[in-house]
C-alpha cells in the first residue's frame, strides 16, 4: 500500500535581473531552492535544501538511502507543507533509537546532502550486485543521446545536478535538484513508490562519482553507474569493493570504463 | 602567536588505469580523497573528506567558519596524523556546550561540507561589509586571466573545486579540494594564520554561488564574490541581505553582476 502523499511540487525556476558585461539589465532564470525540514514521527530529523520538484519522493528516498526506513510499507504518510517548510512523515513502527542512529556525522565530499548518518560503509561488503547483467556500448551511446536531448533546468538556469534511471535506452526517471544527492534520493524514493527494482537498470548522473554516489547506487541494487564527470579516489575504491560497473567522462562517443569491466561489452567493430 | 602546526599535506592525485572507448588501457590521474576526523579538545567533532593539501589550514578554517572558535589566538595546536586520519585540536578555552552548539543539522546545497552547525543565518544581519570598497571591470578581467592560466589539479584530474583569494589582480591563495567548502575553509584558515583581513579582497570560486558560499564570504568580511558558475535562489537572497557584491558566470570577457552593483565600476569605454 502506498503511503498517503501530498502533491507539493514547486516551480523549478524563478527569474531575477542581472547586469551583463555590456551594462544591460538581463532576465536570468535561477534554480529555486527551498528548505524542507523532515519530521519523522514528530521528531525533527534534518533540513534539506531542495529545488522541490518532487519533495515526497525526495523525503522517501532520503529515508531509504540513510537506511532509516527499511521498506516502503513502513511509511504511512509523507506530507509536505511549504508554508512551514516541513515534511511530516508517519511510520508504522517509529524508530526507538533515532538519536543513536543519527549521532555519527560524516561530512562527505559530494554536492548536496553531504551528511551520512551512521556508517553506510559497514554494509557495503554485504551487497551483491547482479553478476549476469550486461551493458553494451551501443546502449551506452543511446542513453547518452537521450540525456543530451532531454530538456533540463540545467540548460535554462544552471546550478543544478541531474540524475536519471534507465532500462536500456528507456529513460524511466529524470530528476534535477540544487543538491545532487537530492536528485539521487528522489529517484530512490520514486523507485520504491513504483516498486521498481534496480537489478537491470543503469543510473546516470551529471555529477562526480564520489563515495556516496557509488554507495547509494549499490544500495539501490543498480549494477551500472554512468557519469558525465570524473571520479574521486574513494568513489573508485568503493566501486571496486562493491563490484559496480562504473563509467565516467561519458559524453557523445567518449567514455572511460573505471571498474566492473566484466559486465560491459564493447561494439564488435571497434573491439576487433 | 601561531598555534603549533603539523605540516601534513598530501599528494594531490593518484593514478589509476581505465579503459577508453577505443579499448585501450589508459592512465587516469584522480583526485586524492582522505577522511580526516577533527578531535576538538579530545572530543570527536566531525569527519571531513579532503584532498588534504593543507589540512591544518582546512581544520582551522572549518572551526572559524562554523564559529566554533572565535579567534586564532584561542588555538594552541592543530596536528594532523594521516595514519589514524585524525586531527587533534587543542584550544586555550575548551567549549563547554559543544553538544548543544552542534545539535542542529542543516544539510545544505553546496558541494562538500554541507553541514552548517547552528544557525549561521542568525548573524547575517549583523554583518557589515565595507561600503567604500570598489572593483572595476579591468581588475575583474585581469583576475579571470590569472585564474585561467593557473596550473590546477582540476585540469589534470577533474572532480575538484577551486577557490582563490585576490587583492586586485594579485593571487594570494589558491586551494582546490574534492569538497568545495573545504577549499573555502582552507582559505579562511590561511587568512587567520597570516593575519589577512577580508575587507579589500575578492573571493573567487569555480563552484556555484549557494547560500553557504555567500555566508562564508560575508563572515570572512570579503565584499566581493566572483564565480565561474551560476547561483541558486538562496545564494541570491542571502547576498542581497548581506549586501555583498556578487558576480557569476564570469569567464573571459563575460559576466553577470547579480547584487551589490554600487561597488562595481564598468570600464568607461563600454559604459558610454
Amino acid at each position: 500500500m502506498r503511503p498517503v502523499l501530498s502533491n507539493a511540487g514547486r516551480p523549478a525556476t524563478i527569474e531575477i535581473t542581472a547586469i551583463n558585461q555590456d551594462g544591460q539589465a538581463v532576465p536570468v532564470p535561477i534554480a529555486g531552492e527551498n528548505p524542507l525540514t523532515i519530521y519523522l514521527d514528530n521528531r525533527e530529523l534534518v533540513t534539506l535544501m531542495t529545488l522541490g520538484q518532487s519533495p515526497e519522493a525526495l523525503v522517501i528516498g532520503y529515508l531509504r538511502n540513510q537506511r532509516l526506513v527499511a521498506r516502503i510499507d513502513d511509511l504511512l504518510a509523507v506530507q509536505v507543507d511549504w508554508e512551514t517548510g516541513a515534511c511530516a512523515v508517519k511510520t508504522a513502527c517509529p524508530i526507538e533509537d533515532i538519536e543513536a542512529r543519527t549521532a555519527h556525522r560524516t561530512v562527505t565530499t559530494g554536492c548536496g546532502q553531504g551528511t551520512v548518518f551512521g556508517n553506510l560503509m559497514e554494509d557495503i561488503d554485504q551487497l551483491r550486485l547482479p553478476a549476469a547483467a550486461r551493458l553494451d556500448e551501443a546502449t551506452l551511446y543511446g542513453m547518452l543521446d537521450v540525456v543530451r536531448k532531454h530538456e533540463t533546468i540545467y540548460k535554462a538556469a544552471g546550478a543544478v545536478h541531474g540524475c536519471a534511471l534507465f532500462r536500456g535506452t528507456d529513460l524511466l526517471y529524470f530528476v534535477e535538484d540544487v543538491g545532487r544527492h537530492n536528485a539521487v534520493d528522489a529517484i530512490a524514493g520514486q523507485m520504491w513508490l513504483d516498486g521498481v527494482a534496480g537489478d537491470d537498470k543503469i543510473f546516470y548522473t551529471t555529477g562526480r562519482l564520489t563515495s556516496e554516489m557509488v554507495i547509494k547506487a549499490a544500495q539501490m541494487g543498480i549494477p551500472f553507474l554512468v557519469s558525465r564527470s570524473g571520479l574521486t579516489q574513494m568513489g573508485y575504491d568503493i566501486a571496486r569493493r562493491a563490484g559496480i560497473t562504473m563509467i565516467g567522462r561519458s559524453q557523445g562517443r567518449h567514455y572511460l570504463l573505471f571498474t566492473g569491466a566484466e559486465r560491459f561489452r564493447r561494439a564488435a567493430a571497434s573491439a576487433s
